[in-house]
């Protein structure tokens, strides 16, 4: 296999019928809190009639699976860390869509939409302990201080995970809010799951330490460049090919990378703190901001920083000295974040 | 020590500041995120100070450190998971509290009320986690197969008790809910934590796994005979003594298990479903339910019922065979529960 396409094909199989063994109800009363988890998972449709096809990429798990193979270990010793963070990534989204008011993802309503907040809230929690859960099938094939030790990076991805959440929400209703601030929640709410996934897969694929840590700095920066990518296409991405409205994130005054460094830029600073003080962007002020944030270079300082982050994340991957195919798909893969356009 | 109160007395001080460090900021920007989870636990007031008083009992805890000394273990070494089921337990309210729509707890308002949705959903997720975190320290004490069995000890009740809180929710619009049904429902919400607390005391005290099942099962009967005694002062408390109104669960028309009961009785049953699927009930309406309640028998049944479950929670103790002053107090805990009137 050379691509993460093919990987994947020959992988998501696996993976989800590990995840819906992991999500299968113990008693017949409890079908509903279940199947509104499969139903996020996309293996059901808004009546609970099974689907075709899952709802999301698999992106975690199957860096975590690649992660393992690199190292020398058989993918399928990492399969239910791979389980564990792909379902935890979907409960942190279950509960983001409600704290964002968000009515609808992946082209679907969302599960408080549908079942209202009270029951997703739940749904969420129980989606939280089951990704925990799938995490002591390790046992079966790993060592008892390897297991803890999997736990143990787990659980911290878990707690940067809410950490980094509640900054985000934070940060939302402040002007004051510095470029070093905005990348210490990315490194909670975006890059600690990345991390973790990574590092998982090395740990169980038999890594020492020091191999472990060079994937963690992978994951971390990779986490980091993708953010930043994520932002600069919020803002100058084309229409058809991110599928959202131009400057969509000027239109809604989301604090991403450029914005905040102009935010806090000595020239354009004062006069877009004003905007951003103002009412409700319409058309004129989008002009305006864009035009701001030119003056201040901003394009090109998250580009840069994009770049300087998916550099140290290859120098991390280098640091290993692995030579595999599967590190080579993962090189592959930080590359085409960094490139993408949608 | 001799009495409950001379046990939380001794280890409530040590309790309190093992759960600080738990819920420490790891970064001033976070102190919000932390200082709100203080709040809940009753360290600070609603604008931050620092209180006097804890809030809560602290219950699970101190059962989990006493089932520790009952089976021979020193009540330190249970210390960690202690914390981890406080902090679950205080997880599972704050959430329970926007989805019950409560405005207040303890007689202070709830965090959603205080932040808002938004960060009280992800608070709890943050304390949820910290839970799990906590239980880490495990492993400066015990072996790591004594430490992964204790993850699974709580990670079973973590999902139990997510289960519970869906049947809970779903029971609420539902006439056609057994009591057998309700038993089940009580069994992940209530039960799984109090199991798991003194089922994880034992195990981490040193006991052999007979042990550890007599005091799961020791738990389980405890808890369901305290949500039975709870549901009886719910309809039949003194309202001087309760602090609620009197029949408070009639006028909120809460399918406790006295209503269960007799709204599946063959005689009094038509009857009271027609009453529950009418209007809001007004004094006319609590009467006659607690009229029919009174021709079904309920209250004695109900009584029974939290004796025959009190009975089995005493013979679980007894087939331990141990004796020890801390196994005196958690059967004296056991009696003070069924005959409680408050």
């Amino acid at each position: 296999m050379n691509t993460f396409q093919e990987f994947a094909a020959a992988y998501l199989p696996v993976l989800e019928k590990a995840m819906q063994e992991a999500i299968t109800p113990p008693d017949p009363r409890l079908a509903l809190h279940y199947d509104i988890m499969a139903y996020h998972l996309g293996w059901r449709d808004e009546h609970l009639r099974p689907t075709r096809a899952p709802a999301g990429k698999r992106v975690r798990p199957l860096l975590c699976l690649l992660a393992c193979e690199a190292v020398g270990g058989t993918a399928t010793d990492a399969l239910p860390a791979a389980v564990a963070v792909e379902l935890l990534h979907n409960f942190s989204l279950i509960h983001d869509d409600i704290e964002d008011n968000s009515p609808t993802r992946r082209h679907r309503p969302t599960v408080w939409k549908l079942w209202g907040i009270p029951q997703a809230i739940n749904v969420g929690d129980g989606m939280f302990t089951l990704a925990r859960r799938a995490l002591h099938a390790l046992a079966q094939r790993h060592p008892p201080e390897r297991v803890l030790h999997a736990f143990r990076l787990f659980d911290d991805a878990c707690v940067a995970l809410t950490e980094g959440q509640h900054l985000d929400m934070l940060f939302e209703n402040r002007l004051n809010v510095s470029v070093d601030d905005y990348l210490y929640m990315v490194r909670g709410k975006t890059t600690a799951l990345l991390a973790a996934s990574v590092t998982l897969g090395a740990l169980l694929g038999g890594a020492d330490e020091a191999t472990q840590d060079h994937y963690f700095t992978f994951g971390q920066n990779l986490g980091l460049a993708f953010q930043i990518v994520d932002d600069i296409l919020g803002i100058w991405g084309e229409e058809a090919k991110t599928g959202k409205s131009a400057a969509s994130d000027i239109l809604s005054k989301k604090k991403t990378l450029p914005v905040l460094y102009g935010l806090n830029h000595p020239e354009v600073g004062q006069a877009l703190r004003a905007l951003y003080a103002g009412p409700p962007f319409e058309d004129a002020e989008v002009a305006q901001v864009l035009n701001l944030l030119d003056k201040a270079n901003a394009r090109a300082y998250a580009q840069q920083l994009a770049e300087s982050y998916h550099r140290r994340a290859i120098a991390a991957l280098d640091a290993t000295g692995i030579r595999s195919s599967a590190q080579d798909i993962l090189r592959a893969f930080a590359d085409a974040l960094l490139h993408r356009d949608t």
